[in-house]
């Protein structure tokens, strides 16, 4: 927790604030904060800024705060990804959010296990945990948007030319022949298939749809990997 | 498991190996395979090909074997890490390995927390498991090496100078001024530090030994994306 995230609600005056429960005990615990000291706190989707300790009771803390300062700024990067196994995703969205992605599209494609449609993480909340857990790591307020897309060709057909307008659309694919491009500063659209790859009819869909398949290695990577090392070519 | 890794003492002929537990499970559950069908074999720390289903009892499977492939090319790439939470090291272990490393390094710095030291996880062959994971990911047979340096004075001054000869040695360090460089085709040595970063002092050291702080951009990654990302620009 690099930032201790606020929240409108959290508000008991115009820059006073009240934190219970986890972000009481993370500032109470790892920082041992005492009377007048500064953290660094951001407000949910606004700026970041400083918190100083005004008060502490047993089971909350009031911080004054100033917020005069903008977030990182994000990645202009959209990440396409057929839906991984839910332990991957949490740690997945995670790991995005604190690489500054603001857009997650989640797809069904063929190799993607039925099962994991109905897994919990996907409507519990958890998902939102992490993408905080991810925004408190990389001092960043802004949440990303998840949207989850449950069959591929309307996903391709409908959604896909929309998603990547204006964007230059890679997908991740062992056989693509060129080269992942490095540093690019433009907005891009990242495909990135299930375990075991998408199947030709989906790489032939989506290079139809205006998406260009290039190769990130000959090494055949874990989802989680691919998505990291995709978006760092790119950074 | 993209390859099933065989060993020496898997052998019961010239050309043939008998395998029992995990990969015979592995290979009746998810190859569901039959007699005479093939599937992509390595050697420990040898060369890659194929293997021919013969016979299948209740607890064991046999293959005829040809190895005439060498294994996927090496990462140039030496990564020194900062000890990191055992659990986050066995799957940075796995991930470098999947991605090519093969030698890792694993230094006392004085951000890690000393009880990592004492976990069983260091001794226990876990790591070596998550090698091998890697390696079955990736189609690969060369396990990396991994040494573990205690202290770091003497890590800096005794063995750095010594490890990295002949190599760009980089630190990964929010405050580089230098940004990472790109597609590198020398032999490279990456330093990463533990959750929090390295101390000044340390990070003086590592300069004085001859390795240039780096930065991978403006946001605080996780160790396990930061070694990530640090060898993807490297790729």
């Amino acid at each position: 927790m690099n930032i201790i995230l606020i929240e409108e609600s959290d508000f008991t005056g115009a820059n006073t604030v009240r934190l219970a429960g986890r972000r009481f005990i993370h500032i109470r615990q790892v920082h041992q904060a005492t009377h007048g000291q500064e953290l660094a706190v951001g407000l949910i989707n606004g700026a970041t800024g400083r918190g100083k300790i005004l008060n502490q009771s047993p089971d909350s803390i009031d911080l004054q705060v100033v917020l005069d300062t903008v977030p990182p700024s994000p990645l202009p990067i959209t990440l396409c990804l057929a839906l991984p196994r839910p332990k991957q995703l949490k740690r997945i969205v995670r790991s995005v959010t604190a690489l500054g992605v603001k857009r997650i599209i989640i797809f069904h494609s063929r190799r993607v296990q039925k099962s994991y449609w109905q897994s919990p993480v996907l409507t519990n909340g958890l998902l939102a945990e992490y993408m905080r857990a991810g925004l408190e790591q990389a001092k960043d307020t802004i949440l990303p948007t998840i949207a989850f897309k449950r069959a591929f060709r309307p996903f391709v057909e409908d959604d896909v030319p929309y998603i990547i307008k204006n964007s230059v659309a890679l997908i991740a694919h062992p056989q693509g022949r060129r080269q992942c491009p490095q540093s690019l500063d433009k907005q891009a659209c990242l495909f990135v298939g299930p375990e075991g790859g998408f199947i030709g009819w989906e790489i032939e869909k989506l290079q139809q749809a205006g998406c260009m398949p290039v190769t990130l290695g000959h090494r055949i990577l874990r989802v989680e990997d691919a998505v990291t090392v995709f978006i760092a070519k790119l950074l």
